[in-house]
C-alpha cells in the first residue's frame, strides 16, 4: 500500500512529503536524504552564496538521482545568478517564495522547469495562480521562521485555497506527523510540506541543542516575534524576548539580521535551550525523537495509512 | 451513505457535528435546528440567567426531541443552579468549558449525564481525561471568542491531543465545511465543533449585520485581542481597535463586558461592520452565504464525502 496523488506523478516522486526549503538548513544532504526516502526535497540557496550553493547543488546531485526543487527567495538580489546555475545542474523543479512570482515564472518555464510557488494568503495565491507558476505551498501562520503580517493558520487557509484556485495546492505549517499528511489530503491539498520535523532528523546541519529543543518543546512552545515588522515563528525562551523588543515600525527582515546571527552563534553554548534562536513551527509539539530522515518519511506513510484505515470505517 | 464514528452512536445523533454552545448564541431555537438537522446542537446558559435558561430549555424541548447538550462555563457562580435544571429537563449531555471539571464532573455523571469538556492544550486534555470526563473538546485558538493565553493552533492541537488522550475527541477551532469535518476526522477526531458557521445560519439570534461581516470576511479578517490579560478572537475593525485598548496585565474577562456589550449594542446600526463586536474565528473566510442550518449541516457531509472520494484514490 502507498500514497500516492496526482503531483507525486507529476514530481516524479514516490510519496506526497516535501522538505521545505529552509534558509541555511535544507542543504544538500538533507534535501537529498528526504528525496532519496521517496519525497521531494527543496534545497535552500541565496544563504548559501552563489559559490556555495553551487557545492550544495554539486553535493545534491552526487547523493541522489531523485528528484528535488531547489528554493529561490524572490526578494534576494542574488535570485538571477541564482537561476544561471539551474540548466548546469540539471535543476528540474523550483520553489519561489517571499515576492512575486511574475517576474521570474517566464525564464524558469522556458528552461522547462517545474515552478511552485510558496504563498499565505488567497490572494497571493490567486496572484501566483495568474502568473503562470504550476503549483502552490499554501503555508499557515502556524508554520516556523517568516510568517505573513496577516496570519492565516492552516486549518483556516487550505480549504480556502482549494476552493479558489485550480492548480495543485500543497499544504503547509504546523503538521509533523502522518495525521498532518491525511489532515492535508482531506482538505484538497496533494502533498505536505515540512520543515521543524526535519530539523529534528540525524541529517539536519543544526547543533544537537536546537534538535533537543524541538524534541523538548511542547503544545504551546513557539509565537510569533517583531509583528510589527518582520513576523517570525520560534521558541520562546529568553532570545525571544530579545528579538522581540527590537520590533519597531519600518524595520525589514533584514534589520533583525544581526540579533539572529548572535541567537544562532549562541546555539553550541545554550544546553538548557533558554538563550538561542530557534525557529520552529507550532507542530514541534509533534516531535519526540531525532530520527533518520528515512525513519522520519516512514512513519508519516505509515501513520497516515492508519487513519486512513479508521476514517473509512466512518464512512458507511 | 453517511459519516458515522463511535461518539455519534454514543451521542444518539447522525452526522459528527457539534454546535459549539456560543454565549447569547445558541439559544434553543438555534440548538433544537442543529440537533433536527442531525447534529448536536448545544445550548448556552449562564448568559440567559437562570429563569431565562428554563425558558430556552423549555422551547427546546418543544422544538426538538433529538439529543441535545447544554453548556456550562464553570466559572459563572450561577452553575450550582443551572445544574439543579439539567434533571427537570431531562438533560442528558453537558459540556462543560473555562474551568477545572473536576468540581462538577461527579454530580453530572451521578446523574447520569454524558460530560464533554472543552480544552485548549494538550495539559487541560490530560486534565479532564483525569477528572473522569467522558469526551472531549479540543478547540484551537484559530476558534471565535475567548481563546487561551498559550495559542496553540488547531492543526497542531488536535494531533498532540489524539495522541495523549484516550477518550473521544472532538475537533474546534478555525474550521467551517466539509473539508473542516474531514481533517478532524483525519487528525484523529470523532466529530468537528462549529461556531462561526451556524451564526451565519437563518436560525442564529444575531443580527443580519453581523451574519453579513462573516460573509464579507476574507482569510485574514479576524485577530485576537486583548493578549495581554483576556485574548478574545473577533472581526477586525475600528471596534477590534477599541477593546484592543482596553488591554492591560491584571484585568479579567469580566473588565472587558461593558465594552464588548457596546461594541454588541452598535450591530444594528452599523451597516459597514466598522464599529460592531463581531466575535468569529478564522474560519469565517469560509463563510459565503446564509442558510437554514439543516442546508448547512447537509453541504458539510456532501463535501466532506466528496473529499473523502478523492482521499480513496490516493491509497493504492
Amino acid at each position: 500500500m502507498s500514497i500516492r496523488t496526482p503531483i507525486c506523478d507529476t514530481l516524479g516522486i514516490e510519496h506526497p512529503i516535501i522538505l521545505g526549503g529552509m534558509m541555511g538548513i535544507s542543504d544538500g544532504i538533507l534535501t537529498a536524504a528526504v528525496s532519496n526516502a521517496g519525497g521531494l526535497g527543496t534545497l535552500s540557496s541565496a544563504t548559501f552564496g552563489v559559490d556555495g550553493t553551487r557545492e550544495q547543488m554539486t553535493k545534491l546531485n552526487e547523493l541522489t538521482d531523485k528528484p528535488y526543487s531547489v528554493n529561490l527567495p524572490l526578494f534576494h538580489p542574488m535570485v538571477p545568478d541564482l537561476i544561471k546555475l539551474l540548466p548546469e545542474y540539471n535543476v528540474k523543479i523550483v520553489t519561489t517564495s517571499a515576492g512575486n512570482p511574475a517576474k521570474y515564472v517566464g525564464i524558469l518555464k522556458e528552461m522547462g522547469i517545474y515552478v511552485i510557488h510558496v504563498v499565505s494568503s488567497v490572494r497571493t495565491a490567486l496572484k501566483a495562480e495568474d502568473a503562470g507558476v504550476d503549483a502552490i505551498v499554501a503555508e499557515g501562520s502556524d508554520s516556523g521562521g517568516k510568517v505573513a503580517r496577516d496570519e492565516v493558520p492552516t486549518i483556516s487557509l487550505i480549504p480556502q485555497v482549494i476552493e479558489q484556485v485550480n492548480i495543485p495546492v500543497i499544504a503547509a505549517g504546523g503538521m509533523a506527523t502522518g495525521r498532518g499528511l491525511l489532515a492535508s489530503l482531506a482538505m484538497g491539498a496533494q502533498a505536505v510540506q515540512l520543515g521543524t520535523r526535519f530539523i529534528a532528523s540525524d541529517e539536519a546541519p543544526v547543533h544537537q541543542n536546537w534538535k533537543q529543543v524541538l524534541i523538548d518543546s511542547g503544545d504551546s512552545a513557539t509565537a510569533i516575534a517583531c509583528k510589527t515588522s518582520s513576523p517570525t515563528r520560534l521558541v520562546k525562551n529568553e532570545f525571544f524576548d530579545e528579538l522581540d523588543a527590537l520590533d519597531e515600525p519600518g524595520k525589514t527582515a533584514m534589520d533583525f539580521m544581526p540579533k539572529q546571527n548572535e541567537g544562532s552563534m549562541r546555539i553550541p553554548d545554550d544546553s538548557d535551550g533558554s538563550r538561542g534562536n530557534y525557529i520552529a513551527g507550532t507542530g514541534t509539539g509533534l516531535v519526540r525523537e531525532v530520527k533518520p530522515v528515512a525513519d522520519i518519511v516512514r512513519e508519516i506513510i505509515e501513520e497516515a495509512e492508519a487513519g486512513m484505515a479508521v476514517m473509512r470505517q466512518a464512512f458507511v
